[in-house]
């Protein structure tokens, strides 16, 4: 959901780890891989197939003889496959914003993180839909050779999991360590718990639960209503001219506030005026926030597709976990056979504690092997990216409880 | 802030008093004056003055004798004059949605009802910058004669309220009974008692505090930049053509969900979808939230003017009661004379109850008559509005309460 742009002051407060530090996984480069193509579409939960996907990743830590020390990490609404290090390829990329700063979850992934690549084969792909190198709907589309647009098949989360599923046997790999993810990854963790309760030993979900509240819904269908009424929308096929950048600035920023606890917000602005001292009396930019909030909204319309977006989210307000048991969460939980960790963050609005806890205590229920931790923490849903430091304590506890059974 | 329009739903669900029923005001006639002209122009916060104002404001029961049986209602965001009974002009006004309900608080307005129109005289009036009947940015510039757009000033809660002073002046009241609204009707409420603390006994604030969060800033900041940034919009000089519809649904939608609580929308639509069935696989209205929304939204464009709606949440964003004391609340309260009932709801999010505490605490401090109550209700902030039989006790118990004194 959140990404670093989103939270870049209180990183900065925090220690960077430059390439060159031992904690870091250094410079990294992109990986692409064809994982469905004519003769092997991969089928959607819509009912149609797509092919081809091409599906970027990338690959820190070393897979062990017996491949069975890997890791997938998924990423989050706004996300991509640089999890960790610094972006050797980011000009290439064309995403330049990658040179200022490490990986999204940098302070979780290295040597001697939480997610150790000393022991552990760290994975991450971008998604599919997604704008950052794995098909999407600004891909080419194979039967009118222009971008899809919203010919693009609606996907889901769960196509998105068989997708990830195509790239771990595509690495060989039988069975996943973990699958861990805050948000919108969370929701993908969960997913693999589900879909595949065969090939993955132990699942972390922060940030997330079993479904998106009503209100969750409603902000994330003003967002799109925003980007689809924008005159530059024109029916998501403006790959060839301007692109709707004040409907996805909209959306981000609406989408923002909904990022940051009320708290967070009060104590980062207090209601300060951009002149230091009081109202200017226009319509325009006056308080610290809205500079804030303005900024932060451009910058997300250059470095995401508006397409993307409106898929993205739809996939976000899809998924519930509950389908796997025909309406019925404790039921879907049957299925599970992973070891599970929840975290929740006190101050969440958009994924609430109790959300998390309810999707846990329907796994104590079906006497699953999960635990469930609520981090007291201000900063609201983006405390999965902020809140590193009491989050690795606790995915360090629980990745060596599952080695030591 | 909220209006009939967007609670429409629960309200159906109450008995409503038809223009006959005892227990109506029955049919109304609004009222134009006139209160600032060129020899006496309105001063105002921002430094400029403004002439000519005219004032839209209705009346119910009788002012006594003595005079001092007024009791002043302000209304909030998307309200007007119409405060109770049925608009015998709803047509001439050219407002034909108010001939479908009664006035916005009629709950709470009427013969018999909290405030009981047998024995008080209820006025109310709309605001300077609204869109109903009083001079806003839809009138014409005696300067240019054209409208106003963007030409017009920005005005301040405090700009209000002096304009309300000269509207009770002009009815021959010295001394208010009482002066009532709810979330920014609250605070032109608490602005009555700091601005003119010998001319009003009682104040009454609902679902309102000091000053409006940064997260409340930041929704505000939403609305008017989706607005602003419609094609429409032509830097407010759109009365001669197309109006910003979309730019104003999007800032209604996104407002709208901050009226409503969590617990709330979940029981409303509990992520049903328009089909009855499941995922449609699209881009569009999917779930019943986004419909209703989509609609909120539609029929709000056609009944606000979308410079109204950035001039007013323009004034909320700027209103700060501890101003009065230099930007201490403590010292601004101070100069408090009237008695106060402060009553917030436990669910709402957009002035939440530990704010309306925070006030009331100020005011204890400076030992003045003030209760403070929470009433528990799941409605959110729309509470105020819904939540009228529990708030009807109140008000009859604190304005009996002033009789004894």
């Amino acid at each position: 959901m959140s990404d670093v742009l989103s939270v870049v002051t209180e990183r900065a407060t925090k220690q960077q780890d430059g390439p060159e530090s031992p904690r870091s996984v250094g410079w990294t480069r992109s990986r692409r891989v064809r994982l469905a193509d004519k003769q092997n579409p991969l089928p959607l939960d819509c009912g149609r197939t797509i092919a081809p996907v091409d599906v970027e990743y990338e690959l820190y830590g070393k897979l062990n003889e017996e491949r069975d020390n890997a890791i997938l990490i998924v990423h989050a609404l706004s996300g991509d496959a640089h999890v960790a290090g610094w972006a050797a390829d980011a000009e290439e990329l064309g995403r330049p914003w990658l040179k200022t700063r490490p990986g999204w979850w940098d302070t979780m992934v290295g040597p001697g993180k939480a997610f150790d690549t000393e022991k552990y084969c760290v994975i991450c792909s971008n998604i599919l839909g997604g704008c950052y190198g794995t098909t999407g709907p600004a891909s080419i589309d194979p039967e009118t050779n222009r971008p899809y647009g919203l010919r693009f098949p609606v996907v889901t989360v769960g196509d998105w999991v068989r997708l990830q599923e195509r790239l771990v046997s595509y690495l060989g790999i039988q069975r996943l360590l973990a699958v861990a993810g805050g948000s919108l990854g969370g929701q993908q963790a969960l997913e693999w718990a589900l879909a595949f309760p065969d090939r993955v030993d132990s699942v972390i979900i922060c940030a997330a639960a079993a479904r998106l509240s009503d209100q969750g819904l409603a902000f994330n269908a003003v967002g799109r209503h925003a980007i689809m009424t924008d005159p530059n929308y024109r029916q998501g096929d403006y790959y060839d001219g301007s692109t709707p950048d004040q409907g996805v600035a909209i959306a981000r920023m609406l989408a923002h506030i909904t990022y940051l606890s009320e708290v967070a917000m009060n104590r980062k602005f207090g209601r300060r005026f951009c002149n230091g001292e009081g109202p200017g009396f226009h319509l325009g930019v006056d308080f610290e926030v809205e500079g804030y909030l303005r900024h932060q909204g451009k910058a997300f319309a250059e470095r995401f597709d508006a397409n993307s977006y409106l898929y993205i989210t739809r996939a976000m307000d899809y998924y519930d976990a509950a389908a796997w048991g025909g309406g019925d969460i404790d039921q879907a939980c049957q299925r599970i056979k992973s070891r599970l960790l929840l975290v929740s963050f006190s101050s969440d609005w958009l994924y609430r504690p109790e959300q998390t806890k309810e999707l846990a205590q329907a796994l104590y229920r079906n006497r699953k092997l999960a635990s469930y931790v609520n981090i007291d923490s201000s900063y609201g849903h983006d405390a999965f990216l902020l809140e590193t430091d009491k989050l690795s304590y606790l995915v360090r506890c629980f990745l060596e409880g599952g080695e030591e059974q």
